[in-house]
C-alpha cells in the first residue's frame, strides 16, 4: 500500500474514501475540473460531563484526537485515570471518562461562578506544565533528520493525494513511527499525543516532526508530550523560539532537503552527515505546507 | 515605503520593529546565522465582563481583532452597540463594551449554569448567523483577480520579510484596500472584520482575498461579513466548498499565476482576461504559505 510503510505503526491511508470527497469546479480556462479534496467534519469533545470543545478534523482517530487535545490543553492531568473513551459516530461526540472528576472541572466551576469562560484558563494552563519540566539528553543526528525527511515527504499521504493538510510524525532515531494528518492545525500533534497515551508510550527517546509552524503551543505541546527534539521544514515564531530555549528543548526549523536552522538545543545534536551529500527536495516531493 | 501602497488604506508595515525579532541559530553547516521571524502575543479579549478567549497574535491592530472575532463568531449581533472598545498594553488585554448586556452574554450565563462551556456553542452560532443570508449578484472579473493577485504578491509584507505567516486582503474591484497579516490563521481575516465594522464599511462590492485554506469556518466568516467573493491561493477542504455552494459565495481556490480554479458562484464571474496574457509566478514572489 505505500513505499515504506513496514516502517510505520500507523501511517496516512489516502485510499481511505471517508477523508477525501471528489469537489467540481471550474478552471481558469472555463474548462470544468474535478478534484479531491479533504474532508472537514465537527467533533464535540466532552470530558465526563464537561462540554469542552468543537473542533474540526477530518474525522480519523477522533478517540486519540480527543485524549490527545485534553492532554495537551492541561485538562487531563498525568495524575488522572481514564476509564472509558466513547466515540459516537452519529453525534460527532467524543466523551472521554474519567475515575473521578479532573481538577480542570473543578477549575471550570470555579470559573463559571465568577462567569470567566474557561477557554481563557487554558494557554496559562499549558504554560504551567512546564515548570519543573527537563527533558532527557537525547541524541539526535543530522543524518537521521536527513533520512527522516525523505521518508515521511516520500510517504503516500492525504497530502500528496489532496494537499491542504498538515502532517506531524513520531519518531524514534531515523524511524517514522507514526504518522498523522488533519485539517486542524494542532489536531495532528494531538493525535499524536492521543496515542502516545493509550499506548502508554514515553516521548523521551523520540523526535517529532511537523509539516507546521514552530510556534509557542505547537513548541509547548511537544514539551508536555515529553519529547525533547522538535523538527519542521516550516518557519518558527519569536515566541516559539524562546519557549524551547526556556525548555531546554532541541528545535530544528527550515529542514529541506540539505537545509536545516537549528534555533536551541544544538547540544543534543550530532552532525554526523555531510550536507553536501544530501540531495536537495526533488519538485514531486517538494512540500508546500497544508496551505498550498 | 512600498510599491503600491497608494492603493491601500491599510498595508502591511514590515518596517515595525514591535512586530519581528532577530533570532539567531546554526544552520545545517554549522555556522550561526541571524534571521527575522514574526513576534507572537497572547491577547486576552472580553467582551463587557466575560472573558472570551486568549488568542495568539502580532500584536498590530488589537482593537481590530478583538471586535472582528467577537462578530464573526456571533457573539457581537449587529444589532448591538459598541460604546467602547479599551486595549491595555501591558495586560495585553481588549475588552469590548456595548451599550446593554449581549445575549451571548445571556447564552453563556445560561451555558454556565449547566456547566458547559461556551466554546462548544460557538461554530452553532457561526453556522445560524448564515440562517436567510442573501449575497449580493456582485461582478467579479477575471482581469480583478490577476491583477490582486499579482499586486498583493509584490506588496511589502512581513511574510516577504520572514515567512510563516498569514496574509488576508479587503478588495474592490482591482485594487486592494486593506492588507493584514497574523500568526493565527484566522486574525488576519478578523483583524479586517473589526476594521470594517469601525469604519462602517459594507462587504457587498468586495473580494476578500486569503494566502490561507478555504476551510468551512473561513468561509463562514466571509459570508457573516457581507463579502459575495472569496479568493485564495491556497487549497479548500469539501465542507468549506459545500457551505460556499450553501451560501451562494463565489469560491476561487488555487490562484495561482493565470491558473484558478472557481468552485462554487461561478454565475458572478466575468472572463475579461486571457489566460495566457497572464505571466506565471516568479520564484521571488510565489508564496510558499504561512507555513513555509
Amino acid at each position: 500500500m505505500q513505499s515504506n510503510g513496514g516502517e510505520y505503526l500507523i501511517a496516512p491511508n489516502p485510499g481511505d474514501t471517508r477523508l477525501t470527497r471528489a469537489v467540481t469546479g471550474v478552471d481558469h480556462t472555463g474548462q470544468p475540473v474535478e478534484t479531491r479534496v479533504v474532508e472537514e467534519r465537527p467533533l464535540t469533545i466532552y470530558l465526563n460531563g464537561q462540554e469542552i470543545v468543537t473542533a474540526m478534523t477530518i474525522g480519523d482517530y477522533p478517540e486519540y484526537l480527543a485524549l490527545g487535545f485534553l492532554r495537551n490543553q492541561g485538562m487531563l492531568g498525568a495524575d488522572e485515570t481514564v476509564t472509558r473513551v466513547d466515540y459516537d459516530d452519529d453525534l460527532e461526540v467524543v466523551v472521554v471518562r474519567t475515575a473521578s472528576q479532573t481538577t480542570y472541572e473543578e477549575k471550570v466551576k470555579k470559573k463559571t461562578r465568577t462567569s470567566g469562560c474557561a477557554v481563557g484558563t487554558v494557554f496559562g494552563d499549558m504554560m504551567e506544565g512546564l515548570q519543573g519540566l527537563t527533558l532527557p539528553a537525547t541524541e539526535v543526528r543530522t543524518s537521521w533528520l536527513y533520512a527522516l525527511s525523505k521518508k515521511i515527504n516520500t510517504t503516500p499521504s492525504l497530502y500528496l493525494e489532496s494537499g491542504a493538510i498538515h502532517g506531524t510524525v513520531l519518531c524514534r532515531r531515523d524511524r517514522p513511527l507514526v504518522y498523522m494528518e488533519d485539517v486542524g492545525r494542532h489536531n495532528a500533534v494531538d493525535k499524536i499525543a492521543g496515542w502516545m497515551l493509550s499506548e502508554g508510550v514515553s516521548g523521551a527517546d523520540k523526535i517529532l516532526y511537523t509539516t507546521g509552524r514552530l510556534t509557542s503551543e505547537m513548541v509547548i505541546k511537544c514539551a508536555l508530550m515529553g519529547i525533547p527534539v522538535l523538527a519542521s521544514r516550516s518557519g518558527f515564531t519569536a515566541w516559539g523560539v524562546e519557549i524551547a530555549k526556556e525548555t531546554g528543548l532541541t528545535c530544528i526549523g527550515r529542514l529541506r532537503g540539505r537545509r536545516f536552522m537549528c534555533l536551541s538545543g544544538e547540544e543534543r545534536l550530532t552532525r554526523d552527515a555531510d550536507p553536501d551529500s544530501v540531495d536537495d527536495e526533488d519538485r514531486k516531493h517538494r512540500r508546500k505546507s497544508a496551505d498550498a
